[in-house]
């Protein structure tokens, strides 16, 4: 059978038909989890997917699950999604993209009268970007029992507004309980800027890094900037820019996809002539690794704990979050590239570094992800930008890889 | 001749009284220049210089001359003082110690019935901390001719107000003109840690260290720190972290006092897990010789040039202030050495690392200064403080050193 190809068109058209809600001047997107502005954006997706035959269930979370029967419906279901909530400052194809890619498949196997054998489901998970509520990728993780629904909804936004009571008031609360996944794909943008960067179309991705995230207090002592002699400061800020170079070597020097990053740092007194007393910086270390994680962690300790003694400043780090790396299921990352192969398009192997719903997924179900190039690797941003043709790529390679799993039953034509 | 000394508990109360206007629940100062609270230091001042004998002369940026007559009255006056505006949160010390260890000389002479040949000045400057009005030491460098009177009349605080209107508003408009200065001595806390450190009472200033200023801006690129390997970052905040590593190298390796300083730092956008694409941060360089300042500055460019194309950044440094290093009168510092031998005083010289009053005077009359030490080396804090035993002698050092400048002509006794 030739492999199959979605409508580019028609999914470029739904993406720009979904970012016309909540779109921002700047041609970005801003569409919080839970806000009026999402239920329009969950509407529109509930609407078209019933338009193309599906059938709707929304859970206690608020996922929406649409589901298009299987020829045996007792099987589990191949799932794909992913979310239609935004950043503040978002774009039209983080999330978005996944969840259009879904309903392009199945409209597609709707224009070419092709049956599976199991059904097919696509999911829009609720709050994946975390920016409203914490946590990020709330509706996954309550899915995948790594967080009890009870908390979930309990959990609160700056105005004091609980997730039950966003939920309810959007009309998206419903009552469905989770079924067993038979397999979960994700098609997404890179939000990095590999593929672009080497020329591919599609990235199979193997699995997600692992992520220690740690608060970083350094405590020095202010002083005069002229009256005080080198040898007499406890610069805090020396201290922290040693630490940032630290962080950077590091990361540079440890294999398996090494990232570290201070992304936020604050400064005090933060006076041009003042010797800085105190920095409170951020520290966000990734590897594919869980052993090869911990040791950038020790290493990253045992040079900060130098630093200091060096610069006679106490320098604590805290762990605030952990990530552990996710590998995702080898035979559907084969699957993803052999319908690559398949199409024609240029494929690498990949790791996510952010986290995505897939990721939790990936504890309950055989679960693989697409990925896509965007625009200089940008992402969180409302000048996030995709290209049509890879846009459809990427779908492609999904109908094909979802339907490999989900079995062709019956076909009205070859395709 | 005995050596003079001047009456210690009398000079710390005037130092506790002045300090009650404005006074903080912390134990400071907050006595901006030209506000109300200034006018009631003003005022105390002039009030203890008029009952003290002393004639009053206000210039036309409100400075203060409050003058004893000499026998010799054509003489160029021999002139001492500092300031009595503090920074927002300032001290009991910064400024006023000068300006009261003046006004203790002249209560001390009368005491004793000295007369000198020259008249003797006590000058408390406008302005020296800038924390309301830009430049710095407004009302010295006017005197000096640093500055034109008519723009520093102009300069407005951000509130709109000019100096000219709040000089009016508070009375401290005057129209003295300037005198020839004989000589210029000023008493001041170190505000630095050297003499405490190293068990020091006096410090004979030398000169001070000149300054380059610059406001630093690094550009990269944003990007999410997960997605984004190593190799294809642009991390602003690493360029900034290499550059204050490299300043403080330079400051460590360079000779005559050299000193360099990252104060302040802003990073953008200063989120947890985005590389940072832009950060401002300022650069603090200075030294006793105006060559080796020089040296520095270019070994610092060059560090950034490297530092910006191996990080794939770009570092724009704009110089924003220059003060030339300051060499005080040779005579005069010898003389303040000799008056700290005299009264058995320990003393070394010290170069000012800040800039005061006394340099803007060296550039129109030979002037000396005379350190004592804070407590912490802590300065521009409520928490300043100094040793009731080191305030006065501080001020006794200025008294014989006066007193050998301004020539003794009568005495009513023998020391």
């Amino acid at each position: 059978m030739q492999p199959l190809k979605v409508d580019g068109e028609r999914l470029w058209q739904s993406l720009m038909d979904l970012a016309r809600i909540g779109a921002t001047p700047k041609g970005g997107v801003r569409r919080l989890t839970l806000t009026d502005l999402d239920r329009q954006g969950r509407d529109t997706f509930v609407q078209w997917a019933r338009a193309a035959g599906m059938t709707i269930r929304i859970d206690a979370i608020g996922n929406i699950f649409a589901r298009r029967a299987g020829v045996d419906d007792s099987l589990p279901p191949v799932m794909t999604g992913s979310h239609l909530d935004t950043q503040p400052s978002g774009g039209k194809f983080d999330g978005a993209y996944g969840v259009m890619a879904g309903l392009e498949v199945v409209r597609r196997l709707n224009d070419l009268g092709i049956r599976t054998r199991a059904p097919i489901e696509v999911a829009a998970w609720t709050n994946e970007e975390g920016s409203r509520f914490v946590p990020t990728m709330m509706g996954s993780g309550v899915y995948a029992s790594v967080y009890a629904v009870g908390e979930m909804l309990a959990q609160k936004d700056v105005d004091g507004v609980s997730v039950g009571e966003a939920l309810k008031s959007i009309g998206y609360q419903g009552d469905a309980k989770p079924v067993k996944v038979g397999a979960y794909f994700e098609a997404h943008i890179e939000q990095g800027p590999v593929l672009e960067n080497t020329g591919t179309t599609i990235g199979a991705v193997q699995g997600a890094l692992g992520q220690r995230w740690f608060d970083v207090e350094v405590t020095g002592q202010d002083s005069h900037a002229g009256p005080t002699p080198m040898e007499l400061r406890r610069d805090a800020l020396l201290a922290a820019s040693r630490l940032v170079v630290e962080t950077n070597r590091v990361a540079c020097t440890y294999p398996d996809n090494a990232r570290a990053t201070v992304g936020h740092m604050r400064v005090a007194p933060n006076s041009r002539n003042v010797v800085p007393g105190a920095v409170n910086m951020t520290l966000d270390v990734r590897n594919a690794k869980d052993e090869t994680l911990l040791a950038m962690v020790e290493d990253l300790r045992r040079s900060a704990a130098k630093i200091a003694a060096e610069t006679r400043c106490t320098i604590d780090v805290k762990e605030v979050l952990y990530f552990a790396p996710s590998h995702f299921d080898p035979k559907l990352v084969e699957s993803v590239r052999a319908s690559a192969r398949a199409l024609g398009l240029s494929c690498r192997d990949i790791v996510s570094g952010a986290a995505h719903d897939a990721v939790y997924l990936n504890r309950i179900a055989p679960t693989a992800m697409i990925f896509v190039p965007c625009e200089g690797g940008l992402s969180h941003n409302e000048l996030e930008n995709a290209r049509p043709d890879e846009i459809a790529a990427g779908a492609s390679v999904l109908i094909n890889a979802m339907v490999a799993a989900a079995v062709v039953a019956e076909a009205a034509q070859a395709a």
